[in-house]
């Protein structure tokens, strides 16, 4: 048995092919990290990278990694969909196998405190890392983005960073570190091109206005295919599973004579995620995932 | 990438814990062959082994698994509920990475070749390495069982073994040995206690009466429960997924009013038939298996 942590940075920059493979080039020298996922976003102008592997080891690739998306990044050119804070934007831990949560969050604060010393980056520890509670919630902390928080750091108490200096650093603004659960991207898409019916169901479905603990969402207009879109994150899937979220958003839609017409997972799930999804539709009796034979061979590789 | 063989070896004893212990020591001798299941089950009075590891490792286990319950089993003595015509009743090799089926006919041949050499029990070969059509259903091979086999072979030119002496083994009878695609054993349970409506069902999803292709299935009473089941065999899940399989049985419940209250996977499932699910319950866009965690841990450890 192994300690495995995953670590997704995002950093900004998602067109710039030279910037995207300098940086690509950094994660595959570390030899003793596996990268699982790479994706580059032209609309969001941003990068998700997942690496995995032995927490040291994945700590010393993401620090590799911030440091040449500080080098090569300038914030104040920067235009995406997606909200962003810094050149090297998010870099939360996420304990996989053997590890506690715990641990995760003291190794976003060995991150942040090394990071912001070498490179004068202010860091924000959120989520499980969280040193105040009005900085659990990413969105709160990225809140003004990079332009935004420029001014604002330095002058509002509230903002004072918790490693490195009160000031947003000239070209690569101010990072979020964090420790997380597992976070699946799940989008369901409508059948319908009005916005606002997303919107609706995005308000009922996540935490924040009444809905499931564990659910942030949003409403979209997907132009290109003219309909509509409920996207979302799914915080802890073992909590608010998958099924529950997509049964929901359906039955919701109905109300407005709505399709589904499909659902995507971005990136990344684990297993467990979509055992749980097949066990509560084929409303299986003591399914177990050891059943599954991938799985099995896994633990007999240990 | 490694050649990847299963083999699920099924003897005809359930209950006696000696038996059972001395077949399992066997097993465990061979530690380049990883045991993923083992199965006793005592109303069948038959237990499930199933075997994983490369090619020629397999062969060599399941010969020396196969060699013990000709010593070990009486099948004058034997009784239990599910069909049986051996000691050492069924020998499928199934491929699961990098392995051909042709391989897997090759395996086949070869196994019962020396099986039958040792040991003077007649093999009758089925499935993907039937030498004849009458015997690519293995429900056709066994039928008579160990006690009508008996009788009939030696005097039927039809059941002329594919290897081994023309008579039946006086304590083992014979043999089946075969090449198949991965098997699921998928079981659904209905709210009613009158068997006729599993029965029925049953016929409807099953091959042999019009159903799909690769459904083998039958109805039971489980009386412990005060339910019925309809019991199958799942024997292509790329072609014949499982979720069409319970969609229609659900569907025919209806008609007769009764609920599906569960259903179960007995032993192994691929990943991918879970994916399968999955994929189709949430309507997912575009999903790869690649997405899965798991998956990509085991590649990246190739």
């Amino acid at each position: 048995m192994v300690k495995v942590v995953e670590c997704v940075p995002n950093f900004s920059e998602g067109r710039n092919k030279d910037v995207i493979e300098a940086i690509r080039t950094i994660i595959l020298k570390h030899k003793d990290v596996q990268l699982l996922d790479f994706t580059p976003n032209g609309d969001h102008n941003r990068t998700d990278v997942t690496i995995i592997g032995a927490p040291e080891k994945v700590k010393a690739a993401a620090l590799d990694i911030a440091m040449k998306c500080v080098e090569l990044i300038d914030m104040n050119k920067h235009k995406g969909e997606h909200p962003r804070m810094g050149a090297i934007d998010v870099v939360p831990f996420i304990p996989i196998s053997e590890v506690t949560m715990e641990e995760c969050v003291t190794l976003a604060n060995e991150f942040a405190k090394e990071f912001s010393k070498k490179t004068n980056v202010p860091c924000f520890l959120y989520e499980e890392a969280a040193k105040r509670e009005d900085r659990r919630n990413l969105a709160d902390v990225r809140r003004g983005e990079y332009e935004g928080i420029k001014e604002e750091i330095g002058k509002n108490p509230d903002k004072v960073p918790d490693y490195g200096p009160n000031k947003s650093h000239p070209t690569a603004g101010a990072t979020a570190v964090g420790a997380r659960f597992f976070l699946i991207a799940f989008n369901v898409n409508l059948g319908t091109t009005n916005v606002d019916i997303a919107k609706n169901i995005a308000k009922g479905v996540r935490q924040s206005s009444g809905g499931y603990r564990y659910v942030k969402a949003m409403g979209f207009d997907i132009k290109e295919r003219n309909i509509v879109q409920v996207s979302m994150n799914l915080t802890n899937y073992q909590k608010t599973p998958i099924f529950r979220v997509f049964d929901t958003i359906k039955k919701e839609a109905e109300r407005y004579g709505v399709p589904v017409i499909g659902s995507e997972i971005v990136g990344l799930i684990p297993l467990e995620a979509v055992v749980d999804v097949t066990d509560h539709y084929l409303q299986l009796e003591n399914f177990k995932i050891d059943q599954v034979l991938e799985k099995k061979l896994l633990e007999t590789k240990k």
